[in-house]
């Protein structure tokens, strides 16, 4: 599945800033996705049986953080698009909310640190906070993660 | 793809202790499964293709780090499995190294803090470190995950 065509440009730790802002489409999740990827990865009743799923404390099917967290990441990609690659270092992530089957997830996000390179001129570590909240606005997963982000290379170069 | 028969048994609030420790059985992480992943979460270059990928920094095809998450997830699962469910809160990871194709991934881990909660008698947050290794003993994540455990339920409930 490529990204779309329309993506914003690409930004170099050139273009970064402390409060820029971002936000991006919404994204609906299918039962049937929250199910495949906890097969996968995350093999719990609650993740992949909706019957059995309505028993437990969340009262229904609910995807995986690690899935929520993989989502985040594409519409990270198709709402921030990084130049030479959106590279994460790690982060600290939380899942206050659970994401649902038919939820819209949309994320909005922020540039909160720019770090420079001591050692090396072309790159630094940028930090971007992003929430990431259903169609009522319910925050399911918060996420600040530490980028490794290059300079735009020079015309000349 | 069910858990492993052979589990070892789940455990609760109860049975957790500041330096309990675990370790797993390795994974051979396939060129098709990064690629599959990462064409639905991460399709940057030198995630979904080996060609583009030596053309990078990072020399050859690497995995998603979200991916390296979930299969540590799954992994977690299989050598530490919680009784009434894992159920992750949030927490901190980092990916210190890339994991490529045909890599034997294992994690190593321990529980670093228990604290049972003071308005819920029947459960606690129980934070878990992982070490998620390669063959070579590379460690490829870390994370430091808080995770809600619920105690036993006593035979006469």
């Amino acid at each position: 599945m490529p990204l779309p065509r329309d993506a914003p440009p690409a930004r170099y730790l050139d273009d970064m800033k402390v409060g820029l802002r971002f936000a991006g489409d919404p994204r609906v999740v299918q039962e049937q996705e929250i199910i495949a990827f906890a097969r996968q990865f995350d093999p719990q009743p609650f993740h992949i049986d909706a019957a059995l799923a309505s028993q437990t404390l969340f009262g229904g099917l609910i995807a995986s953080g690690w899935h929520t967290a993989a989502m985040t990441m594409r519409l990270l990609l198709e709402a921030f698009p990084i130049g030479d690659g959106t590279i994460g270092l790690g982060g600290e992530a939380a899942w206050p909310n659970p994401v649902r089957a038919n939820d819209a997830i949309h994320i909005e996000g922020e540039v909160s640190a720019v770090k420079p390179s001591r050692s090396h001129d072309d790159r630094g570590i940028v930090t971007v906070r992003t929430e990431t909240k259903n169609q009522n606005g319910d925050v399911v997963q918060t996420l600040t993660a530490n980028l490794l982000v290059f300079r735009r290379k020079s015309k000349s170069a």
